[in-house]
């Protein structure tokens, strides 16, 4: 794992790390002939798994040869291919992956929510390509974070990844000689699948959608937490001061310095996700045959990657956010500096039908300013975004 | 347009061209005034929008400023704002690229299950790693190419996109100004959507994940079709000649050559998909302030560009499926010449309970290669991707 | 061409357009029968040759039918493949994108140095992670621009493309068969290339390395550029307000906004350059056989964009620096603002030599922050930066 | 380390890991004082601070904290900042890549010429767009990847990286205060440069080209090698036959399955290099200030794994040119099965004037397929490469 240059990889634990996937391989090698093999491998056997998965080019072949000689079983495997056995096993520890995520999300949307209808009504100046463009309210900027993290939500529940499993090249051709019937064989595929608690679905050896979808889902993710952090790190600048983190990290040339450091890594996650992701359809993209040489073996290490990257950044996302500060009278006092200049689009609205249009900048027509009428639609939008978070405003 | 170094291009003909977004521009302003403007301005004044778009940064600023000034119309835009008319013309130009894949996916869809139907027990070797592996049928494969196309549809139909309407900030703080209430702007939205045929949706000026949702789509529609490209193209290879298009290319230099050109067409939009549908995600999660400094001017054409090109390969794709001419002979020659070493697998399956194991290697044991056991569950595959299809078996 | 969708593009004028490339063609095909054939296609052939470009794959085959049913010169293309005339071309081309770069680059390089210059002693304050750090120049900044802007220069030199002749399969058989021995066939290559100006080069079917190179030099700029625009974009943020552009864009719904449009289009370009440059490596790193079936197609569009780009980001970023407008007041007074704080690393070291120490931060050492010691070497850093631009100091 | 997902990982060895990170900051942190640290922290320490790294974003500050409470050296670190340690040891750690692979690049550069010496005159098909084209030398074939394993070579030349030092925002303040004067403070960096044996650079905190260039010249390797890769999963598939490798790996369903693994692995790892060199060059583009917030933090486990990924990479192209099997027999068959279509493109030179085809012009010239005439500039293109290589024919 990549602990040291990836500051906050320790939330991601063990998903996905090396002990995980080898528990994960006997899990698959296990559930498919109903047997418990998670005595026969363990940690200590890595080095030398990892070592010998350069032969035939993945770790299934050589811990398939462990386990032979530890167990004696003849069933063990038969039926499987390699693929089999790899896809299957980084479902289950991609999947380990969502339950951390949803756990991340559901606390991050529980923040955003609150923090929207807390924020209902702090006003503050609403910018566009980096210029004070109208009032907002703090509250309607979260609402939006909060509906791109919901869409992120979507996209990982819509992400399913189900088993995989086909034989040597997809036809079951050995599996149903082993038990008999084509039926008796997809049953089998069934069974081993409900034992591992995925859903079934037919072999997708070289169909990798299910790979990319689940890949562009957790970019999805990282893609609303860093539009968040963007944020964070922009209003937290000393010149503007709207926000701050509760918990926030030093220097080692500066005294006294506190930077947010929360947000700038949950940014650095949302910089490194999308090429990867890209590189898992560059990988759908370039299958061929039955088994593709190379555009199979491209996957694994970065699809894990993207997984702990994205679980570390969810946990970052949910105390960045549970730990951010606001001040609505700095907020406040922007928006008072910002004026009348920030009022000019409303000034033309609350100008005599007769005298209405565009180029109207009558400094003397306060009205649209008053009275919280240039917060629009804004208690609308905050409501639908807390009823598709599953909240109800106070 | 990039035709001339863009093979194929033309297929999408004007689809997202300047002049189809200006259109879709005079489009979204005209029913938000529910007035039709389409006549004011048209493709003649494309150079001069084009290179006026740069002082602003948008090409909706200058037509506005033409709009105005030949309409006169007070209301024209009033409550908009640049964004709210580009991305939701984007949408427009969009919707008739996914009108134009569902065309040629379901075409693909209709000529991949009748093949998957009509050679399920076209018997061929499969290949794993580039290496002859067990048998197959031509059936199969096609199945598995099928289910990549109809995972290709599902992601595009999951991948709706809805109008983006918010105003200057996104709290449509004008449009309540114009017509009094927060419910009746929303109202407005909503009768602009339906005027568009849009779906509704909240203001998405910043969370960008409907967008990225759509590259991913289109990606994934070309990951499904390079993978057949890539099959096409090396079983066209003469020394396997198992597959080969009815219409093909030939040479500056070479006569009598032949080359897939189809084929080769659609994988190179594979290859140049993932690396656009990246970019948007990477806009994605830059965006920042309520409406972001170069993210999202980076959107429009990059998935202009994605889409006119996933266009024109679903179109080559499905004319190079039409076309495909399956060598059942040579399939069946390849296999014979791969045997016995082809059936290896089946034969530990084939061999009494006492003799079976990964190492049984007996010549003598042909059982499992009689009469099409070796084909497994291939027609349960068959079925279920034809199922999926909507279409049924013969 | 992409202009209402890249704001900006019109700044790259014919460069790299079908009729440009046309025109490029016509002289590879000239240059290698040492024969004008300019006047035997233009433009108005630009549209069949788009749409005949499909059948072999490429736009080289069509316009030999033209031209040998036009010309009836029998010489014509003896010897070359399409791939020859296609790449050499394309180098043609790109030899012009690099000439107006050269003029953007050396354009900025002037300004750059006279601003670096200019404000040796211009204070500020050193941000870093977004949080004040301790002060620098503005000129200090500014030579970092220009040091960037310099590597980019000198990526773009190194980046130098050859001609590419090889014949149908890279040996030069044909030519050789025409000349009559290998040594005439490398002197009719060489002859060429200097009819064309262009340096010899071995065949570079493909190898690639020449254009992933030249790729990766453009993106360089961009990168250069974008960094550039980032800081203008944060320092023209009202809040901040130490530089501004001369030339800034308006908005559609906000009369008297001003956007930093030129800065914005710049970043803009820099998001969109890596994924493109990638897409060559990608190409690259999947060139098979003596021409690849879908890796050699996807360079001509993915480079043809991104050199149009960079020459419109190098115009832009030319104009944004001419039009750079610094306000050293606001500068020092957000530096003052920031004190004592942004003081804290050099209290450190003005301290007695007894109480040095990373902790200390007694507010009375000023010693420090007197006259200018704080600048550490900026003057010999910023001296560096001028002396590699060639420029020296005043 | 990926070792398990990412088989051949353990090639790379102990380069940029997490130990040899910090052994690198130690040395850094060494070279400034000119006090060898090296035993004051250990493997034993990364746990806690890889934990630690995360508040305040990087390493080096929790290893800066633990080596002040275990050495009570005063004049540790001071006049550095965080990102001054940390470039400075990646670079350290890249350095010791560069070394590696120099020597697999070597390696691979003396087999190359030797087979493309020796294979001048194997002749086999050459193959465009997958068809057969015209004949070829796999010595020529050879050449080719030669001329890009040499171009790689010469970008990984280009591509040295120098040491980082600037203090906290850059200008060396704090070291100028240490030292006494500007000129001594350059000369302490200058020192230390020389004390790890690293060119001297002027800061580059936020101008990042030397870490992109770096990573572009990894990429250009990556690129070489899977462009060799695939031509032999191409003709080691067994219906070519042309190639194969002495060293194969097997499978877990098939007996007796011999799989080209290190082509398929070194081609995988071709595919995943791309989109890391852009992250790369997206973080470039993205800095900001003095120091940014998450661009800068995204380099580093990027460079890193994109350094181990293709030293292993080196390692095993190295050994599959060293293990390449090449039939030219079966070349030859294949050649012969081609004939007289292949011959296609010869037969226009050599035939007489009446029968000639649109092309040829003088019927004097002999038969172009007799007599090895066909091989053209072969032998002048392979001394070329050779002369390149610094290896002369024999």
């Amino acid at each position: 794992m990549s602990s040291l240059l990836w500051p906050g990889d320790a939330r991601a634990g063990e998903l996905c790390s090396d002990a995980s996937f080898l528990a994960a391989m006997l899990r698959v090698e296990s559930a498919w002939i109903d047997t418990d093999l998670s005595a026969l491998a363990g940690p200590d056997d890595l080095p030398a798994l990892a070592e010998a998965a350069e032969e035939g080019g993945n770790p299934v072949i050589p811990l398939l040869a462990l386990l032979r000689a530890r167990s004696g079983n003849p069933r063990l495997h038969l039926g499987l291919t390699s693929q089999d056995v790899l896809d299957t096993a980084l479902v289950l520890c991609l999947r380990e992956a969502v339950s951390a995520l949803r756990g991340h999300l559901d606390a991050s949307i529980t923040t955003l929510a609150a923090l929207a209808d807390r924020h209902r009504h702090t006003d503050m100046a609403g910018r566009t390509l980096t210029q004070h463009a109208v009032p907002i309210t703090f509250g309607l900027k979260v609402a939006n974070w909060l509906q791109g993290v919901l869409d992120a939500r979507d996209a990982l529940t819509a992400a399913t990844l189900g088993i995989q499993i086909g034989g040597a090249a997809g036809s079951l051709a050995a599996v149903v000689a082993l038990e008999g019937s084509p039926e008796l064989a997809v049953a089998r595929v069934a069974a081993t699948a409900a034992r591992l608690g995925l859903p079934p679905h037919q072999p997708w050896h070289t169909g990798r959608a299910p790979l990319t979808r689940f890949g562009d889902a957790l970019v999805t993710c990282t893609d609303a937490w860093g539009r968040i952090a963007n944020d964070v790190l922009l209003l937290a600048r000393p010149e503007i001061g709207e926000l701050g983190l509760a918990r926030s990290g030093g220097s080692s040339a500066m005294p006294g310095k506190r930077n947010p450091t929360l947000a700038v890594l949950v940014r650095r996650a949302a910089l490194a996700g999308p090429p990867l992701a890209a590189t898992l359809h560059t990988a759908a993209a370039t299958m061929v045959d039955e088994r593709a040489d190379g555009a199979w073996h491209v996957e694994w290490a970065t699809v894990r990657t993207l997984a702990r990257r994205t679980v570390a950044a969810g946990s970052q996302t949910a105390d960045m956010l549970a730990g951010l500060q606001v001040d609505s009278r700095r907020m406040a006092a922007t928006l008072a500096a910002a004026r009348p200049g920030i009022d000019a689009e409303q000034r033309q609205y609350s100008a005599p039908e007769s005298s209405r249009g565009p180029t109207d900048s009558d400094p003397s027509r306060r009205g649209a300013t008053d009275s919280g009428s240039y917060r629009g639609a804004t208690d609308l939008i905050i409501d639908a975004a807390l009823a598709r978070a599953g909240e109800r405003p106070c």
